[in-house]
């Protein structure tokens, strides 16, 4: 993984949290993913293609989801209903854009997100892909942002 | 969700089934998932984008993915190890290649397969999309398919 691609998930985790639920994250290091690596109450999962194939994962502990809810909706759910469902597919399929913008050189779409919730899940990558973690924190509690990319080997042109 | 999209998955996942690992799938009724769905022991994830954005998930019970990667790999894993997840993962990969190559006309390609663990873990797709299940029984147990795709508006050229 290049650490080029680490940063635009990164700016954009921090900046769509700051500017869409006034949230300061702040940062842990990031490591490489290295075994299983339960996530927090629910996560945003979405796939991109293009140059490169990957997908980026961003895990809410439920005080993270719910509080998250409550801003952007209004009413604070009582548990982890269709409602945050909708609010962290949202959220994920925003900073996958934002970061995508950032990486206008792997022409990248994304897909639509997937929200996975259940006790102790973990999102595992294939073994041809190294994941990288990024761990945050902020008032509410955790927030986790894992993400694989894999480039696509470029084409060779015809009679090249 | 249109009809001509399921038979698609349906038969892609038959074929792959019997043909890389000579199982036998009989296949329940299709039905549109409400609510929360909690899928089995282990779940590849792939996304899709093109003129539709999707996901489909295949989710396996301890049995059949215990099975499958020995089946393939030789071996039998004594838990949902990195083998498990390797093998649902080129597994997924396969199923939505070849489900791909039935809807030519929505120009698909697809994102990298994530595999998802985790007791009572669930998938959840954000309520603009009305996913399907197609529950499979084999000599191995349950396996789940579930998926959701959304057109994306056509593009409407520039003067019109």
């Amino acid at each position: 993984m290049k650490a080029e691609y680490i940063n635009p998930f990164i700016t954009a985790t921090v900046s769509v949290f700051d500017e869409m639920l006034n949230c300061k994250l702040s940062r842990g290091d990031p490591f490489v993913k290295d075994g299983n690596l339960s996530l927090l109450a629910v996560s945003g999962v979405i796939g991109f293609s293009g140059k490169a194939k990957g997908t980026v994962v961003i895990s809410l502990c439920r005080e993270a989801a719910l509080t998250a809810t409550e801003k952007l909706r209004g009413a604070r759910p009582v548990e982890i209903d269709e409602n945050v469902v909708d609010m962290v597919g949202e959220l994920t399929n925003i900073v996958a854009g934002a970061a995508k913008g950032q990486l206008e050189h792997l022409a990248l779409k994304i897909t639509l997100p997937t929200v996975v919730t259940g006790k102790s899940h973990s999102i595992e990558f294939p073994s041809s892909v190294t994941p990288i973690c990024i761990p945050f924190h902020c008032e509410w509690g955790e927030v986790i942002v894992e993400f694989g990319l894999l480039e696509q080997p470029a084409e060779v042109p015809v009679g090249a």
